[in-house]
């Protein structure tokens, strides 16, 4: 816990020596991102797995007393991502590390945070126990799929939230935005609060769209409300998984008239056969960050890297300075 | 954990022998209505204050390896209710009870359940903390502010639905509800989701106003979204407190072209002079739950019990038997 | 965790920018003084309510990595400087500090600190898993009521004496004390170890009052062993709550002949009509401290201030200095 | 947690079917007595020593689903005795006892319940973590040293009181106490509070023994506040160890005029040549309970047993009746 | 918790009114023959996972109050199976089951018990932790690698053994052992207390194979002690799971002059081409239990149920019987 | 957590000026050599006991803030060395410093780490607990009875390896160990895997001797695999109790045609009449450390002190250096 208010860059290495960077398995091209950008590098372990699939972990350097942030997104498959997590955490505690923090830009199992109806787990909160428990001083991670997530943990949580790294991708790719001509669209009830965030930030008008329960004819039939005819329409969400939810709002606006159709997501989960729905839509393109790596490039996904914003909260972390000033 | 098969009502005293309800000094009315419905009396104790404001408490009957359940809101003066709760579940922790189940039907502080900003607190998981280590080991509440809420424990948690009950009672009061002169309007982004279930049961269509956040000449500004002309409204939210949000809600949508004004509220904080500002605007009816009870009567407010809902819960869980059911 | 060998006061803005004090609203005064001593001032910050009572709280300054001393008496409303001294802490741990030492100059709820019968809290009890939970990782506080209440946490707790500063604001006013005509007087039973602790700096004989329970006619009366007859006469006591113990201690002791009567207590509780009581009464002087802000002056009590104390401890415990030197 | 409201005699055995009573080495004349009073025998078992000294303990009765009463003083070799308790819990836990209550009757290392001077341990505290994290749900203890020890634990703790044994006998012994002949003498001020009490059951007045701090010829003096002369004097505390502090206010007591001198305290510790000590002494009779066993019989000593009261506080834990009705 | 002296079979139904058998993925097969044999149902549930990965997991009958047994191998894919059966503990609890007992017939993870080396994990310690921190309340397992890992937790463990199932089965199928012709292997060092255990149960001469380290011409050496020559030998294991060191023991052992070899080890994990490698080797037949079920079947595989162990462990947890009268 | 690149030697009581060693009584001739070792005396302080046995420990130096490693062996008196180190680690978490490391070079209760039977405690994991929940930081032990122990503690474990300086004492003893003379035994199953690290480091061939239960007539016989005659025999184990095994084994060895016979082993407990036994037999030397002290020197008994290894790791503990390479 010195004090360091110099931060003269010629420094770097002295003033950094006790900062370790380990890279899970889940997007090691995040990692090395964020290890460029911080001139830090990640420190040689093992992490892979023995012949029965269990998972098997040697950090090969020196980490007593040091202050650990190990970089693993818990995105599909989910569960080997989630125990390399918590393994690593075990080594790295049982090796006397000062603190962990445990960076996950994506933070998987958020949606089960609530239990809808009886006998269901609220998965979001097991997993916020099982990072304690096995060590975790602090969390790191990016829009979060409900923000009372935070209070799930009693440890320090840094939610960041990567929309403008978004918004900007996008408005360098239109050119210009006008409040006449685009609308933010919120798919569904669960996503309104975050399309007014991109309202506001964008000074767009919104739209709502609400699916509603099946009728007897066993039609899931959809509901808008807000103007779409003649507009250019920006589909909001924090993350894009079947893209089914997407793609067949796509299908409902563009039959109500709507012109052009974007989608701004931060997590790009594309499972099962996401990315060729998408791409047999009529969206023109999906704006991501690269919390999840891209399994397939395709070109209708535009990914924008939040490295810059990852690296900066550890640098300030590590710092002891404030996070919150960034988003100011 | 006796197996209660058998429920004949004649042996109701020996069946219920090891319930013991207490009735904190929150929301008495509500307690003995409880007791009623469950023929139980509230467990004779002393629940007062010292001079120095210090809470007092004692009870009076033997809880030794009983269920208890302790009825008490977290409404105004939340910190009094709050510590009065809290010493309670300590006095019959310490005295042996084999269960002590915290009954909250208006949970205070839920609104705080994310940091906002930096360098907030998350007070509703920390007042889950408290609850834990005092000694709770359930807690049964209604109509959290955020669902989510139920992850902050690691106890069983009941939140339960009262939005049937003001369903009913409006529906009783307006005789008709007809879909094509009622609109359920969500008066901000964050009661979409709650607007959405009410528009479900009612069948009726929705509509959201967005607060937008002052321009330079500081004028707060509302959106909406949806049909308002000539439209009975119906506004749903989780509480009112100050009523200022409801009011200028309600002049908005007048100013639009509303016919009559609705509001459905469960929880009635009403603080500072909000049943004044209700009665001076031109809502006709607030229905509201008797999670709080009121200070003042008033022509406008209509209070729903929901003592019948709490009593049948408290029975199932005294009895092991399900409480989903209920909402199937 | 730095070496701080070296404590040139030049230095002082340098040596101590990792220390933040907070302080609540219970006892801003006593805040601002220690805030003075120490030459740092008190940390930016919202504390207020809501308009349903509902505390609220935003840290406005950086504590990353800060070692923070949060000032709060949980004097009367007890039940809201506690909650808010609990939400600071809870802010503050969010924020990633790297210790918050809770400062509590008057620890409320510590008369409640055994059961005398059954099914009665331990609350003082409650009170320490309280803070323990919403993460204090040190306490510091004066004159606890019972000793053992330190044992009541695992966290270090710096239980200060604050005696001194009464006996020899005392002796100032006095003079001189001489041991054939001053007699400290322990008010009953549960103030004797106390007392003898007077008694044995301020070199006087020692008397003690014991209450009888009301006999058949409902008179209580008092017994005093020791002599009191024209000597002027010290009660000494840790806190003066209601006055009425003091009060008709005086009269008692006036009735056997006594000369002047004193009374020395750290804690100016002074619920109900306190003041008016020891106004009324036979009693010259109350010398109390300011661990609890004064609502009225009077000229019968004397406030010493023990700011010098208190700041003096934030300093050893932040130069990892002894404090039991102090008392030496 | 059966209902057992019928409790015919005669049904015994299969009443308290759920009851395992288990004795550790402490104090196997007690165990005994209480296995007799309650008619159900102590549990089979191997509670002994391996060569090098380690416990070895091994449970050879069923206790699964069990309600299981450890009975232990830790008395002296206390270490010896602690660890076989606590050894005793860890074996029974892991062996699935629904409950496990320590009945400590004499609770060791109590005079450590707080810091007097800085860099101490609160052994009392510590002891009670030790009881809980190995697996205690309940503690029955008698006269603790400190009542705030209670607090100490998050279980539930009853402490109970013996001295109307110690009474009671006293008073069969001298046939009749007068208020004119008899005083209760606090030997110290630690004793005060206890002294009352007896002063109070008793009706006797009461008078206080101070211990000087030694002065620079370091005689240590002793002063006492109240009537002595001609007076029997009951000294009254809560244990006698080496007894020197007895046996001085005996001596001090002689040298003021006392009549004859009594001494009533619930444990007998007894270390050193406390025996003797008393054996040369002016004290006519010490009256102490069984709490702790007695190495040799000596003629001063009367020894009242508790089996009995220890025996009803099991026979109603385990049938969930109320305790504190036993003392009122 | 309920006495039940009485079981007759025909009140079976009432009898097991209150357990409620849950059977995961992993191992479906095993669950079923658990259920049969214990003439209680499965649970109707909803245990899959959502598109990207998620488990899923609902319990469609009320488990409150209920004493829930979850049977759950984890086998590979042993990060899938382990999160299931905390997601199926987390469920449970939150729905108010009075105990959860995890049965994990094959215990992943069993052989990281201990570091190696340095900065390793050991990850079987947390999965202990993991599981308790879910909810578990008890853990019944077969066979574990260490049994020290019963120490790993402080809920109760019975750790089951199954090796009389595959002696008995041997003997069935060898007709005749005897201790001239047939020899006891441990095939490393680690196996050695276990292979006593068997050459104790079956009166078997022991022999022990050491791997040495590989020397400068990089050959891994075996050497054996003990009698091999014209000997039957009976390698014994916990586990097989590349089958490596079991088929190249059985290599050496032949090249010594081995008479026929069979292998005993309980659970088949069999990874990789496992069983391709022992159907090329000289090894006649390995006997293994049912813990982890097999892929594909193999004429030199025999299986042999455990089914009842565990159901009759089941049966007597629930009963409160003794489980240890099992292994007498 | 300074950074600390710069060691130079004559910055030593600079360097090192957080660091406080305590001693306890267990072993002071070891703490004092670790004392001279590091250069850094131990503190000062009173650990002694009261007249009743009771432990009363005050630390006389200044521990704020300060890095404590506290020196206690849990040899026998083993409940008395327990009880003083949790006491002293109380004392020291109180007293508010920053890491409490417990060095504690022989870990009694070590081989009660399983259960073997039913209800039997695993009291090595109840001082995993005790020594956690009473405040250690960190554990430091020398050559745990069984490695997986390290598992359960959550707190960092290092587990040293003495074994390098046993045989390097044998070697320099013997003079040349030849693998064509000596043979390494293990004298029992549970010593196999310890002999086998022996023997890989000493390249010399193992033999085993196995203890075969009683027969009808009560004589319990012994097995030994492995070639004996005319060798020289070195058993090795981790440590010595009665020496019964050990002495038996050398009567064996020495009836089959056995040469000289040595053993080596880490920890002398030497309870009972041990040391006797030992010089009775045909054993040649005992190679033990002095992780526990002597009580009487013997001619036999060979003495190497790991006090250089203790004061090493304690050095690189304290300058955040690792230890695993120590071991390289």
């Amino acid at each position: 816990m010195i004090t360091l208010e110099d931060e003269d860059k010629s420094q770097n290495s002295k003033l950094f020596s006790r900062l370790v960077l380990i890279g899970g398995n889940s997007n090691l091209e995040l990692s090395k991102k964020i290890s460029n950008e911080l001139d830090i590098p990640l420190a040689d372990s093992i992490i892979s797995k023995f012949s029965d699939g269990e998972i098997r972990v040697k950090i090969l350097e020196n980490v007593r007393g040091k202050e650990v942030f190990i970089i693993q997104s818990t995105c599909p498959p989910v569960n080997d991502n989630l125990m390399e997590l918590l393994i690593l955490i075990d080594a790295v505690r049982r090796a006397s590390a000062s603190s962990i923090t445990a960076v996950i830009p994506y933070f998987g199992y958020a949606k089960q945070e609530k239990k809808v109806s009886g006998r269901e787990p609220i998965t979001a909160k097991l997993i916020a126990n099982l990072l304690t428990v096995a060590g975790a001083s602090r969390v790191v991670t990016v829009d979060l799929h409900a923000p009372a997530i935070q209070g799930f943990f009693d440890i320090p949580v840094d939610n960041l939230y990567a929309y403008n790294f978004l918004v900007n991708a996008f408005k360098d790719y239109i050119g210009r935005v006008d409040k006449n001509n685009f609308v933010i669209l919120a798919p569904d009830a669960g996503s309104v609060i975050r399309a007014r965030m991109y309202s506001e930030k964008m000074e767009l008008p919104i739209a709502v769209m609400f699916k509603r329960r099946p009728d007897i004819e066993e039609v899931e039939s959809m509901e808008v409300v807000g103007e779409i005819e003649n507009k250019n329409i920006v589909i909001v969400d924090d993350m894009v998984s079947t893209a089914k939810t997407l793609v067949s709002a796509a299908n409902k606006l563009k039959s109500m008239g709507a012109n052009k159709i974007y989608a701004l997501a931060v997590h790009p989960v594309f499972s099962s056969n996401a990315i060729q729905l998408i791409d047999d839509s009529p969206i023109e393109k999906v704006f991501v960050t690269d919390t999840i790596p891209l399994r397939n490039k395709n070109e209708k996904i535009v990914v924008v890297s939040i490295a810059s914003l990852i690296s900066e909260v550890i640098r300030r972390i590590y710092l002891r300075k404030s996070i919150s000033e960034l988003f100011d």
